[in-house]
Formats: structure tokens, sequence, C-alpha cells
């Protein structure tokens, strides 16, 4: 009897604190993604700060289809790391097949939360892969980073998003607009 | 000179009120969108009241996103009712083609915004054509709604995923749960 | 020296080869997935038979894309199953929680590889679950199926997409018409 | 009663050769977009010819999914062109608004059906702007181009993404390993 287990139900809480610390585990910190974000953004927007980026990578780890991928995708990586797949999915995840895409697509259901402009900024980072995502892309390393990699552009693609419709709605504000509500998120 | 064009800048209220005035030219109430809500939801929320219902509508039609899309497709139906397509895509257009899938995606950009969740809603009611969905998929009527059925279709499914996310941080909170900030929108 | 790993190189029949077994270990039969495709689509071709169903599902099975997602999807079952993942994912894909849409993100990246008119399709039985469906989400039973039963349905509905195009091509020569190439797969 | 229309009838083939047509009437030549492919696939097929990536567009364009976004991407900017577009729709295609993103959608839509892997290509070409995007985004030439630049990245990276399984299988075939039929298409 008092092994029962209790029912089932979301906790939304501890869904949100194990996103941040998973990454933290993996060695990725927040102003590393928020780095990125200040390298895809800086260009448009001259006076964004990195107190900003920061602001804004932390609003898009908020969002529970975020968490449900970064989740996702790095306990794949931990049970690839193990050996713990079954082959040949531990092949392909153990080796980043070109052809496996799985991680692509945990990466777009990041994206897609801020919308299909975020597509290109995540596309670019992920093909130069600049900063962080260099070292988790470095397969000399030992770690395997196959969906983190992918995880850390998209987050950082969706922040760039994310301000981008946040500049737009101050920019307006300044012109004396009146303004449409909640077009920002 | 002074037929010089003032330089373009986006003004989001026009936008936000040019879609709710194109739904509604297009014989579209928002108590109807609100309806195929309460039928996709009630089972799960067998408190749930219109009034959320159209709420819900309401904030999901301050996305730009979805803006985005209503915009375009409604503009595609306009035109190929006025005949002003080139052929074949006036053709397509005109007739619903089944292989012609524009509107299912200018559909799924608005599902996806709040996630996939409401993937499942959406080809259930498209499906299904409940509602108002039977009447703008009625071709008989004259106008055409090749885009405008996905697009109601699709704006429900996105209402019914920001309440199934809501009514959880609601849950969560008359649990005493310290609550995770911000996962709903 | 002779413990060497020989280089990584994939190898795409073993790929295939572990997407059927995989799907017969975790007890779907290919004629269970066609049955739903007849389902979908006898309304639309009545002389559809049980062996182009079968002929179509085959053909689906046979994508890259496709065997990446239910390869992933079913790991992550078997491992919920065997209580291996981290909390709270594990607590999530145990209890096919309904605020967590990565099941729903690996059928579409199903139901994409054969365009967008599958959508509708995917959605109708995962919300009707019809068939072998009924049986996969029947959460009494054991197993966890939290993916697989989506992936079930997302193969349905990409074979019911094949055979809309193939049976247009089909039509178009029939009636004499000089055929596009290759516009079916 | 002679003016009675013949009732619709899809014809493949004229929505093939339509798409042919109008990327041709917008100023691209496939032999451009086979540069885009060359530029983005060299490095990892040193021995790629011009003569294999020309075929693999060519192919590319055979897919209904890819016509059906070509004609209604380029029809939409032809329409802005000639301002017959409901503002401030006309205002946001006629701009290349930033925060307008169906023409990242309608190229997606082309993206995915050779799978995820090509989304990193499509964002990076779509970034970077080489060759024939170059000059389709040089807004000061006149014609509007805001869907044309996206879509002709996003056959380009399909293409490439259709390189990269074709390479695959014949590496497979020069092992002399026992293939997979057909996960090349």
């Amino acid at each position: 009897m008092d092994k029962k287990k209790a029912p089932y139900s979301l906790n939304s809480k501890k869904v949100a604190d194990a996103t941040r610390e998973l990454l933290h585990k993996r060695g990725v910190h927040l102003t590393e993604i928020a780095e990125l974000v200040m390298l895809l953004q800086k260009k448009y927007y001259p006076t964004l700060t990195m107190e900003e980026c920061i602001e804004n990578v932390d609003k898009v780890l908020m969002k529970r289809e975020v968490q449900n991928a970064v989740l996702t995708g790095i306990q794949l990586d931990i049970l690839a790391e193990q050996g713990a797949l079954l082959p040949p999915l531990q092949d392909m995840i153990e080796n980043d097949e070109g052809l496996y895409g799985v991680d692509e697509i945990l990466a777009f259901s990041i994206v897609n939360v801020y919308g299909s402009i975020g597509f290109t900024n995540y596309g670019y980072v992920d093909k130069l892969k600049p900063g962080v995502l260099e070292r988790l892309n470095n397969k000399s390393l030992g770690p395997i980073h196959t969906f983190l990699d992918d995880i850390v552009g998209a987050i950082a693609a969706s922040a760039s998003s994310r301000i981008a419709h946040r500049k737009q709605a101050e920019r307006e504000q300044e012109l004396g607009e009146e303004s449409a509500p909640n077009t920002t998120r």
C-alpha cells in the first residue's frame, strides 16, 4: 500500500528546473547562448546589450516546447555516450550521422515557437558553428553533443526572433503609435 | 516631391486590425471559431465557458505569425474569386485541388506557434468540418474559401493548445505548487 | 589493436531492417497500418485494394527520415518502459503527458516527407484512434507506446498521401495526357 | 451552353511546365541554382560536377509540393509588384518586412520534402545570399523578389539533400554492400 505511486501530475517547475540543470551539466552557460544571440543581432540593433540577450534566452527557456526538446535531445546524447541505445541508432547518434536529422527536427520545434523568421538564423549558426557551437561540435573532446549543438543554436535563433518582435514594439511605441497589444511575447 | 511616399515602417496595429476585418468580411465570426474550440475542449474541461473560448481565440489573433497567415491566405482566396491568378494556380485554388497543400502549410504555421500539441486538433476539425467549417467548405455557396477553412481550423486548434497550457498552470496553482513562470502565454 | 573499432560507415540496409524489426517487436504488423490507410482512402478510391495499401506502407518505410523517426521514437518508448530516463522526462513519456509534444514532432517529420496534404489524415487518425491505434493507446495493457501510436498514424497518413499522388498520375495517364515525369514517388 | 467550362481536372504537366516558365520569366536560370548547390556541396564531394547539380535541381522541380510553393510565392511577388494586394499585406511583401515570415514558410515546405538535413543549408544561403541570391535580394533593382529569393535558396538546399542521400547510396554500392532499396529518391 505504502509503495503505491502517487498519481502522475505534471509539475511545470520541475520540468523548467531540469531543463536549466541539464544544460548546465552538459557544459552550456546561458551567457554563451547569449553571445550567439549578440553575434546574430548586433548588426540590426547596435545598442543591444548582453543583459538583454541573456534575458531573452531566459524567456525562451520558459516555454514548455523548448523544455521538452532540450530534455529529450540531451537525454539521447547522454544515452549515446553510455552506449545504451539500440544499434544502429547508437551508431548514428554517436557519429552525428549526416543523414540522421532528428536533431534538426527537435531544433526546429524550438525555433517554430517564435515563428518562421528564426529559420534563417538557426541554419546560419548551425553551419558556421561560432562560439560555444564550435566546442560542442568538436568530436575529439569526448562527450557526444549530436543533439545539444543544434538545440543551443535553436535557442539562440529563437531569442533573436523574440528580440526582433520586441524591438519592433518598442519602435512603434516611440513613434507614439497606438500599439497592438501582445504582438510580442 | 510631395508625392514622395513616406518611408515604410511596419504598423503592428494596422496589421492586427486588418486581420480581424478580413475575417469578418469573409463571414467568419470569432464566436464561431470559439464554438470549434468548445467542441474540441469541453471533454477535457467540463467547466470551460464560451467566454474563455472567445478570449483564447482573441489572444491567438494577436500573434503576428497568425496575422501573416490569415492575411496571406484570405488574399489568395479573394484573388482566386476574382480570377486574378495565373493558371494553373488559379485552377488549383479555385477548385481546392487535393494535391495543392499550401493552404495546409499556412494553417500549420498558425498551429506551430502554440506547439506540436495542436497538430491533432487541427487535423481532426479539418477532416470532420464541424460548425463554421462545413459552411466554409461548401463549394456550392459561391465564395472561394480554399485557404480560409484551413485557417479557421488552425486558429481553433491553437486556441485549444493555449487553453491546455493555461489550465495546467491553474491546476498547479491550486495545488499550491510553486509555479513555473510564463510557461503559458 | 585488434580491439580497434572499424571506422563508422552508415549501412542503409541495417537501418532499414532495424526499422521493420522494431515495429514488429513492438507488436505492429504492416497489415494493421495498411488497414488504417484503407480506412482513410477507400472513400476516395473505391477500388483500392489491401495489397496496394500494404505496398504503399512498405514504400514509406523505405525513406530514411521515416526510419530515423521510427527508431528514435520506439527507442524512447522502450527506455521509458525500463525506467531508464531522467526525471521528469521519464514521467512525461511514461504518462503520455498532454503537454509533451515531441511524439507529435517526430510523427510530423514522417508526414512532411510526403507533403502537407497528409497533415489532416494524421490528425484525424491520431484523434479517433481507430484499429491498431486503439490498442497502442490503451494505457492499461502495459507497454508504453507514447511515441509509437503517433508514428503508426503518421506512416498511415504518409502512405495515404503517396496513394493520392499516384492515383492522380494514373488518372492522367488514362486520359491520354502527356504525363509529368516523376511527380509521384 | 458552349461557354460551359470543362470540369476541372488537374493536369500535372501544366503545373510542372508553369513552374519552370515562371522561374525563367522571373530571371532565374537553373544553372544559377545549381551553382548554389555546388557552393554548398563541393566541400563534401570534391568530384561533384555542375551536370550533377543541374540534374538534382531538375529532379527537385518535379515534386508537386515544390511546384505549389514556387507558383504561389512568385504569384505573390508579381501581385505585390502590381500593387494588387490589400494593405497592409501589400506593404509587408513590397518591403520584405522582417516580421513577415510567410516567405520562409513556403521555402520550408520545399526543404521539408527532402527531410530535415536540408534546414541548415537553407538557412546558410538565405543569410549569406551568395550568387543569384544577392541579385534577387537587391532591393534597388526594381522587381520584388520577397518570396523568390527564399524559394531559390530552398530549391538549392533540397537539391543538396538529394545529393547527400544519393552519394551515400553510391558509396554503399561501391563497398559491395547489399543496398537498401529506394532510400534515395
